[in-house]
């Protein structure tokens, strides 16, 4: 079954003003919907991300790709290695840490690779899960992801969610998450306020929640000594520190010094990475994400790697519609070591998905895995078109968290560590 | 599409005195050739080890993998895991290491699991390769597999073979394999004499084919300074040496002295060898096998794992058959980061397989990837039951190279290392 014809579609939903360790959400997410079709009329969907030079190199190896069968993928990655010639990719926003070219190479394979991986399910009349071993749970839990943020977006209306900037804003919005969700395991994204609120926070969600594991996710906000002072007041509490101090050299030298498992979606983000982590003990637990490990088959070999190496395994989001987030769902269900609730931005974006409802849903803070053909989910043509039109309106090309921050306080610095 | 029956058919074929380091290949190898049976009518291959606890533990799991869907491997592996209990599995022969609770459970599901993407691979009318990502290489090649051996059976007519005990022998056979197959490199198993004489084969097969890039396994017969010893002498002349010596503790000692690559299958021969290995460097190359890592699909991950270490890949055999073979062609084929030929015992005992001939053959080598639904290999019918047949009359239940030899030789001592 062979491709016969790509669409690339970048798109723009809205994004409350979320704040992290380099600014705060701009009113609009990018993304980019993939429609691969194929010589046997069955169509395969992909998301992934939307800034422009993401765009530029996923354009560029579209050539590559047509006539390719949908089970090639082996041969479809090394197309597009090849077509990308050691490329390196880049982003803005410096959350995800350094990209090497074999990372930048699994970046731009994995939303075909999903795009296939939903023909082949469709082919088959089987879901995604059964394309990678076959689901060993049938509902996946997520966690309620919580950011301090602005009430609304400057010079705009509050927002539903409303402000949250200290602890009592922080514990409301796990509250309303919670409610709606069901969610039984919090995030927080820290590393935007000096790191005393922080623990004040945690301290304050652990008062309101005795029973939800805990995360905070300073997005390497800090210097090694802070990372170890707050490890070490926050040991009990949390399930994991997540990316308290940037690169593989600083993680090993905090994990060094504190007990509690440090988890990473910054300083092991490509294959190469996990050879020197492991060789430094940098990391306790690895949140992989298949936007950039490769697509859902190489996460499930980042699994195994996980596995042999006693890493623990958890799971990276970024902002992200139904696309993803029946993809994430489908991995995790067929994924036996993953030890933790996976993160979801999905509450603050799901308003504008670009699929048609009904197909997932949260339940107790679960999603069910979908059952039916491919990743279960169908594009809504009319969703994608407004959300097209959004994109092209807009302006935004490439995300720009402290751009965005710098409008409003001009003060504003990007620095890491901060504290 | 569930699983109703599954059949375990032990069966016995002729095998040439072939010569190692714990004794000598008896007149009868043993395997299991496994057939699973569904809801759906059709039915997968898998082939797998034929010793009396092996096939005991089989045995053991069948129950358990009753009704469970075709498509729920990592069900089907828990479920093994289960039913298993933690046994700890052994062979008498002692030419694959220690063999861990969880390298059991892989060596057990393995035959399943292979029987179940031929399944898969029928149903969905695509090759094995294609649920493995894709053939990379539309043929696999092959080692000419060199063994020292008797020039018959004690008590029997020499065999077509022929004698191999010195340098000229070793050449001889080399030349007879390369003209039937015509194999690209070649692998000679040592051990068995002391190390001159096989650093002297090697210096004849050098000169015989100064274009054949040369293996030597001893099988652990080395002590660590006969290893450098070897490893010196035979530096420039050998792509990599394999298991000099026993143990990962050993083989990291040698590695440190050499700068040849050192290759294994017995020192990392599950999940839990690979991270000590690495953490020493113990290994530069190490050697697959599908039979023991736990099916195809985990040998992929295997793959993974290897190329994300930095440690070359290649493929070991033991005595097998035809579907063994093809199970082993497509991983091959849908492994990337494959560096070397593979190894196979398939000419030792082609004449007995179970598989109706034609669909695989050796050009130049090589087999061609089976392009054909599943494995691509069908069963004989009549051939099995003569197997079964020669199973139930020869009486042998376990390998025993070191008792068989013991036969001819009573003062023959199991050692290791030997020199």
């Amino acid at each position: 079954m062979k491709i016969t014809d790509i669409e690339l579609t970048p798109i723009a939903f809205r994004d409350p003003p979320l704040l992290n360790s380099v600014g705060v959400h701009e009113p609009w997410a990018l993304r980019t919907i993939i429609q691969v079709h194929t010589d046997e009329g069955l169509t395969g969907l992909g998301e992934t991300y939307g800034d422009s030079g993401h765009l530029e190199r996923m354009r560029k190896v579209v050539p590559a790709l047509l006539g390719l069968d949908v089970y090639a993928l082996n041969a479809m990655h090394a197309a597009v290695a090849d077509a990308l010639g050691g490329v390196t990719g880049s982003d803005r926003h410096g959350l995800t840490g350094t990209i090497s070219s074999g990372g930048t190479v699994d970046r731009v394979f994995s939303g075909f690779e999903v795009a296939c991986l939903d023909i082949q399910g469709k082919h088959l009349g089987r879901p995604v899960s059964d394309l990678l071993g076959g689901a060993i749970r049938d509902r996946v839990p997520y966690s309620a992801y919580l950011f301090y943020k602005w009430a609304g977006h400057p010079g705009h209306e509050p927002d539903e969610w409303g402000e949250a900037i200290d602890p009592i804003g922080i514990v409301d919005q796990a509250r309303a998450l919670i409610d709606r969700y069901g969610f039984g395991s919090i995030k927080l994204k820290g590393g935007v306020f000096p790191p005393e609120q922080e623990i004040a926070a945690i301290r304050a969600l652990r008062e309101a929640f005795p029973a939800h594991p805990l995360r905070l996710d300073p997005n390497a906000a800090w210097s090694v000594d802070t990372s170890v002072k707050v490890a070490e007041e926050l040991g009990g509490l949390l399930e994991y520190l997540e990316d308290p101090t940037a690169e593989i050299a600083g993680m090993a030298q905090v994990s060094e010094r504190v007990r509690i498992p440090l988890a990473t979606n910054m300083c092991v983000v490509s294959y190469e990475h996990l050879a020197p982590a492991v060789a430094r003990d940098a990391i306790q637990v690895l949140l992989s994400d298949h936007h950039y490990w490769g697509g859902l088959t190489r996460s499930r070999q980042l699994a195994a790697i996980c596995q042999t190496f006693g890493i623990g395994l958890s799971m990276h989001s970024n902002s992200h519609l139904g696309i993803s987030l029946a993809a994430m769902t489908h991995l995790a269900a067929a994924t036996p070591n993953l030890d933790y609730a996976c993160d979801t931005h999905y509450p603050w974006n799901a308003a504008d998905d670009v699929v048609l409802p009904g197909a997932l849903s949260f339940v107790d803070g679960a999603v069910p895995v979908p059952t039916t053909p491919g990743l279960g989910v169908e594009l809504d043509p009319d969703a994608l078109a407004l959300a097209h039109q959004r994109y092209l309106d807009c302006g935004l090309r490439d995300r720009d968290d402290t751009g965005y921050m710098q409008r409003f306080d001009p003060s504003y610095e990007r620095k890491l560590p901060r504290w």
